[in-house]
């Protein structure tokens, strides 16, 4: 049994989370894997109603589950997501752009995953304004670009890929932090022989994304350059709606979508769950390896290849080009489990 | 007449200098418009022949003409450009991004220019090192940022199109730095009630470049995000191919193309060298409204146009489906003009 916490957020978050607690309850009755579900407040509402956009019992009750799932959370956000990949040291927020069936990538041929940097760079708020400047730190380690190269490098090594790592960085201007990262990452680079390497400038990498995107395996970045790239990945294989995010941490892990809390959508059952659930999938895969439980891959590939089923089938929201709502894709979901 | 100063630059550089004098010297002869070219050198050449990316007799000259054009340099590139751009003051870095016919764009209706600041952010040097990590100083100024935010708007106001100003930051995160860098955009908008004003996060923006660039019209950003959303937006409208830039201050300019030395390239004469001529088109454009010289902005016209024509029949360059040369494709325009 797995203790999940559920982070129901705000805009289309609470239909996404009754999404994912049908699909968790699916499996629970199908698939004979149990989990115990807690829903918790953090965002705006949470803001609103208790002055407080994470609240203690939130953070108290995530410590004592086995992972998190966190839908989006609104104009909040970064109070929810930037402080609890901090507190939990969650360094690793890993996003894979695959292209799907029937999806408007813009190749079909496109499996790369981002690793981001998530605990330092222009992310700790150390940020001063002294009269009319301000001045923020980016600030880069040492330990930090080490341990994430070293995800990077065996995440590569576990992939059934090109075996390829990217380094992507803007060294040729800030010679010294993005210095160091490049540095930290080629070091690392000769612990693992059989992955190449290789570096890029983070312009250069903007434009290669749209370029020849399937040249890409995993791309490990600095976090603020990870956020903008990760976007522009999810964008590349289709957009959003097929973009799940996992934060990693020695211990600890945590599940979200790349999107936000789209309010202009919110309450409409028309929202595309599949991010989300393809973060439960990603949940899976990390319970599984975490304790040994073959069955928890299994059923993650399982979710992952019945999504992928619907979606090439043409069963589909409507963001994507189907007429289903959230629900109605939900359901066709745990009836396919 | 006026006075131009060319940097040769490296790698496809030299080549690219050689297709823009034949083709300012084409001007000279048949559209009646003069020009005194000097050559300077400038980057990885210049570096390992004299110690200095960026020799002095190079900044005297350059200070002595009425604009500069700067071909691309190599892995020194920053010591040339950045310590440009800031000595000279050219705080505006201006980089249209429009869908030529039979360029491979994303679509077929987009026409933006991105108004990048050019002075300061992480660009300014200030990077420090304390045992085994780093920091570099992310500086955003108000005055760097209303004067930014006032050539956005009055580029929006020359344009032709849609009228609208995108301010793209990450003010969720950077409170400080781009919430100062976001409130003087929005301030300076309220000087310009006929051009509508957004905010977009950068990572929305990096997204939204591939989801619909057709709806930018002007992006203005800081530093860093307009050179990773540049090189995207060059790539959604075909590749960096026709990409020029130009570098505004009060009193001076500098021309270039967004592409680099392109080394894998050089001395092939298969470069494409549209993106510098396209520079030369908006040298002439900063000349003919300085110097109240309608001939300059007409021929400037002219210029353009004559690509625009040559690509669309079908004379082009080998990076865009064609079969020309360098010099062939040169010499195509300079008959045509
Ligand atoms: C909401 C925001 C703070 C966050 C980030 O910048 O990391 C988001 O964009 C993301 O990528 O998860
Ligand atoms: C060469 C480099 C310093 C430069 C920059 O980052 O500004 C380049 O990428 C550009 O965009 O002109």
């Amino acid at each position: 049994m797995y203790k999940i916490s559920l982070i129901t957020g705000d805009g289309i978050g609470p239909e996404l989370s009754e999404s994912a607690v049908s699909v968790l309850n699916a499996i629970n009755d199908k698939l004979d894997l149990k989990f115990e579900i807690t829903k918790l407040s953090a965002g705006d509402r949470s803001l609103a109603e208790t002055g407080k956009a994470l609240p203690d019992e939130t953070i108290n009750a995530i410590k004592q589950s086995d992972a998190c799932m966190k839908a989006p959370v609104g104009e909040s956000a970064a109070d929810v997501i930037v402080v609890l990949r901090r507190m939990l040291d969650l360094y690793a927020n890993v996003r894979p752009a695959k292209s799907y069936p029937h999806m408007p990538a813009l190749r079909d041929d496109i499996d790369m995953v981002i690793v981001r940097e998530n605990t330092e760079d222009l992310y700790t708020g150390k940020e001063f304004s002294f009269g009319n400047s301000a001045v923020a730190l980016r600030i880069i380690s040492e330990d930090a670009s080490k341990r994430i190269a070293k995800y990077a490098f065996e995440t590569a090594t576990q992939r059934n890929s090109m075996k390829k790592v990217t380094c992507v960085h803007k060294s040729n201007v800030m010679r010294i932090t993005d210095g160091l990262f490049a540095k930290a990452c080629a070091d690392i680079s000769k612990d693992y022989p059989d992955i190449s390497f290789e570096e890029m400038y983070v312009d250069a990498c903007a434009m290669n994304l749209i370029r020849q995107p399937e040249k890409f395996d995993v791309i490990v970045t600095t976090n603020l350059f990870g956020d903008i790239l990760s976007d522009e990945s999810s964008q590349v294989v289709g957009g959003l709606g097929m973009a799940p995010a996992a934060n990693i941490g020695d211990d600890f892990a945590l599940f979200e979508p790349v999107h936000g809390a789209a309010f202009d959508i919110a309450g409409k059952n028309i929202a595309n769950p599949s991010s989300f659930l393809l973060s439960i999938k990603m949940m899976l895969d990390w319970l599984g390896n975490k304790h040994n439980d073959s069955k928890c891959i299994e059923v993650g590939e399982k979710l992952e290849s019945t999504i992928f089923n619907l979606v090439k089938s043409g069963v589909k929201t409507k963001d994507i080009g189907g007429n289903m709502s959230t629900s109605e894709f939900t359901k066709q979901i745990t009836d396919n489990l």
